[in-house]
């Protein structure tokens, strides 16, 4: 079966222990080059948010972080580390909901998630990684960084793991995204049927996201991966423009 | 680079269209024959729910549809179909939300989606097409169709297209499956930094099921896609099993 009529997704191994001040872009195309891959113009590279955070120095010592009473209170009612809890506040807009030891935040960039996306999994003992402050521009300066070392046209989403309302379970989504419109839009087209479609809006970047954990393993260190064969359109609004308008959002 | 070191989504094409009484699993089968491809054990097959429902004769005729009173005065507010919203109503549990010409549910199995999950899109006109009744059940039956025809130890999962709170586009999530444990359990395992997981437990079936959808197209009739080279336990519960218990329920 020829690729062209599939998507392939491959785990990039290799990739070294990111420090703060990192190329990624550099990074991951050294690790490519050293599997024998070769990066094919149109081809999604997706990075999860850790290695992201630690490029751009998105770390917080945690016995740095003096919890005001606000949070040391919330930690107390919640059973968590006060200075998460700290950081946790620091970095969202509300608490959209908390209970069962789970504080459910928005972040300022708009995300709905565990802790404002911040964990202490995959980092150095005693440290706490924030989201990158704005993950559209994250992807975009490693895909520009990847572009010139490849000479590929690209495309770059940064993933992060969420949990969702009702159901259990996480998924990665994307945070960020670069040289690809992040919702392809069937609306006002029709299917084979002659129904015109209403509302129909692929998320195309969180199904690439999704599409790529099966391959990232949390536990073997496999923070990027490469998806090829999707058909996408280019652009430029980020994943921000995901973010559901407070006018529109029935669950606010 | 070796197959086994990747994810492979194949489309299935030349699906004919279905109707109630078809057996799904043996359509599936000649469907990849003749596309000369062959399935291997361990490959998880992907099934949009549409076809599941009008194979299960899951097809309401909407002039034959009486709504209450109650159905009718909601449409009013809404702005919608009287018919479509009795059915709606009648396929739910509870109205979770309702605004801006949207009706969210929690639909008998417990999925919370717009419209208990109805759709009139890719069914012949006048139809709207209701979701299984019992779609692990469903995944299971083609799933031991499809085994017998191929002798194949295969996983299936049954997907539909879901929007979420707080974010705009829509991702396709398992609504049924069989053969595939539909969450991994990471919590308890130790990451490279020697911290233990606590939460992790990614919803491989919805991942599965968005990567699927990647190749679906859905105004070109392809319901049916291969995915192979996921690593995954193998496991009854069904994506029932992944509706969050109300007393742990913090969106309720």
């Amino acid at each position: 079966m020829p690729a062209s009529l599939g998507v392939r997704i491959s785990p990039v191994e290799g990739i070294k222990r990111i420090e703060p001040g990192d190329d990624l872009g550099a990074v991951i195309a050294q690790a490519v080059r050293r599997k024998r891959f070769e990066l094919a113009d149109d081809d999604i590279v997706v990075v999860t948010q850790k290695i992201v955070s630690k490029s751009e120095g998105r770390l917080a010592r945690l016995d740095e972080v003096r919890p005001t009473r606000e949070a040391a209170a919330l930690a107390a009612e919640l059973g968590k580390d006060p200075r998460m809890v700290e950081l946790v506040l620091r970095e969202s807009k509300r608490v959209v909901r908390k209970g069962h030891g789970v504080l459910i935040t928005e972040t300022r960039h708009g995300f709905v998630c565990a802790n404002s996306g911040i964990d202490v999994s995959n980092v150095e003992t005693g440290y706490a990684a924030l989201l990158p402050l704005d993950p559209d521009a994250s992807a975009r300066r490693i895909r520009t960084s990847l572009e010139k070392a490849t000479a590929k046209r690209l495309a770059v989403i940064v993933t992060d793991t969420f949990g969702r309302p009702w159901r259990e379970g996480q998924t990665d989504l994307a945070i960020g995204c670069s040289g690809i419109a992040p919702t392809q839009k069937l609306a006002g087209r029709k299917d084979p049927y002659g129904y015109v479609l209403r509302v129909t809006q692929p998320a195309i970047v969180d199904e690439v996201a999704a599409a790529a954990e099966l391959v990232m393993k949390k536990l073997s260190l496999v923070p990027v991966a490469i998806v090829r064969g999707v058909k996408y359109r280019r652009g430029e609004s980020g994943a921000r423009s995901m973010v559901r308008k407070r006018s529109l959002d029935l669950f606010r």
